[in-house]
């Protein structure tokens, strides 16, 4: 069925859109009200993860309530290395936490690749929210990157220096290609069923590039996510690699048309070295504590760097869940102001 | 007195030296089993920073034990908020937390610009690390930067976001300038000292640099730093701004020598930004984890790279705890060797 507003699918295919394209990441629940009213009825945050009507709920809620231009799956990046067959636990204020993490080559053999149902939760939430959206905007899929979920199955959760992880990546270089391997199928896998289902656009997080030096970086992040982006073509792609401000040039070699910013790169920089690709982003998040004026101003000095460049608007991180419903509301009409 | 090895002190004056000093950021304890000796027959972190004698001893260790070119004072940037007026506890593997934080302007009664005696134990330490040291190597004295204090007063511990300080910085602009300016004093007052009790250089950390918008950076963070280093005339000053490399251009404006890399920082760029200053930096700590031949194999790229500038050997960021000493010493003789 045709989409009746495609912008953000049409600027991800690399074309400069009559109207910029606005939504944000962690747009999902987190700062509505209308989020946390059913999220306070749950066990727990992962209960939300995994029952697909309420997942499927919260991921609507953005789209009726702040008017983005897409939606985006509410899920975690954890679900797969749990499918893997790392379980985890989301505590209260600290986070994921593994209580079994890979440390050895004996480890291998809790893991898995995930070639089924494992995730059928997500695929089913997929179905359900395409439903209620009935094409008013595209659906966005997403994964971790590689060498982000690898590091936490190595530390077991998150961490200041990902020391643990680096250190694997130091100590026991082919053993750690081999988990990444296990890891980029894996997350191939379920990146095809989430098209499947329905997602029209499929976004990676590579949240923990920038704690690798750079030639780190192009040896255990960029192949993994490539062979990721290759492999699904009929979906345009956005990697979002947080922090890897170093790895520009190499990114714009990437099988993907687009490329998300933190709000720490410069826009210009990112133009010419990413001159092939539709680039993503990147107001500080923090700039919403402000009030109307500031977060005008902030975007629309953001927008104009981006003219001439095909563009998606978004903050240049998740939003901060402190963050009051109001003043997400004055950035998405900037945005969609700046245009008209 | 003469120094009887001015390497250090030479190189951050601006000289090629004949051989390129090396010291670690965190040295001073933490690594050596010596350190761990005396620090568990310690109540608590705090008593060990506050007990000159100890503080000096687990200082002298990385000279005696190690070899590096300079010792640093056993201390925590941390010192300087608390005599300002905000206490904090050190909670063990949980790190810094203040029970007050800085909210409002009527949080500023409870703020002092540190004038007097109140870090005397961080003096005294001093001058017992320099007797004892009888000039074998220089020492280095060293401080927060406004702005990563500035974030600590308010974020009241680590912070994966430290979105409590940014939105400080959003919400109330003038309060944040005027708390900065009493960190600024403060610190200068302190470093003064530092320097009046035997420091032979000073170390500026600004470790949350990298979490600020490169606009936000120029108006919070560097115009404090000069502020210091400018009135800091006569001992070599460093600064290192951990993530800060949108801000090469600025940094190489500062009234200060020597600037300290990170390990994502590329060292050509560093050289043609930074063409002034004497670099300090920037090995991957996560090699420390590595056998003989990884270490020497890295530190001989990493040397190569800055032969013809002005250079003190270091590591990217702070030395992990639980880094082998056997290892620390294999980097500080791949860079003594290099040079021979």
């Amino acid at each position: 069925m045709q989409l009746k507003n495609d912008l953000i699918l049409r600027a991800a295919k690399g074309e400069i859109t009559e109207r910029t394209p606005v939504w944000l990441m962690r747009q999902a629940g987190r700062i509505l009200p209308e989020y946390r009213k059913i999220r306070a009825k749950l066990s727990g945050f992962k209960e939300l993860v995994e029952t697909p009507e309420l997942a499927a709920e919260v991921t609507l809620q953005p789209v009726d309530l702040l008017d983005v231009d897409a939606a985006i799956i509410f899920s975690d990046i954890l679900v797969v290395p749990e499918a893997m067959g790392l379980t985890y636990q989301m505590l209260e204020k600290k986070g994921p936490y593994f209580p079994k993490t890979l440390k050895t080559i004996q480890d291998l053999d809790q893991l898995h690749i995930i070639e089924g149902d494992e995730l059928t939760y997500v695929y089913d939430a997929i179905k359900i929210v395409k439903a209620e959206l009935n094409s008013r905007v595209p659906l966005i899929g997403f994964a971790g990157a590689p060498w982000t979920i690898f590091s936490y199955m190595v530390e077991g959760g998150g961490s200041k220096t990902f020391s643990e992880a680096r250190k694997f990546l130091i100590q026991q270089p082919q053993l750690a290609h081999q988990v990444l391997e296990l890891i980029t199928k894996s997350t191939l896998n379920y990146l095809k069923r989430q098209v499947a289902a329905g997602a029209d656009l499929v976004q990676i997080f590579d949240s923990w590039a920038g704690i690798l030096s750079p030639s780190q970086y192009r040896e255990f992040s960029l192949p993994y996510i490539e062979q990721i982006v290759r492999s699904l073509e009929t979906v345009p792609v956005t990697v979002f690699a947080k922090g890897a401000y170093f790895a520009m040039k190499d990114m714009n070699n990437l099988s993907c048309q687009t490329i998300g910013l933190d709000w720490n790169m410069d826009i210009q920089k990112a133009k010419r070295l990413l001159a092939d690709k539709t680039l993503q982003g990147n107001l500080d998040p923090a700039i919403l504590y402000g009030d109307k004026n500031q977060i005008e101003k902030a975007t629309d000095q953001m927008m104009k760097q981006f003219i001439g460049h095909p563009h998606i608007a978004n903050l240049g991180h998740g939003v901060y869940p402190d963050t009051h419903p109001d003043q997400v509301k004055i950035f998405i009409e900037a945005v969609k102001k700046f245009n008209s």
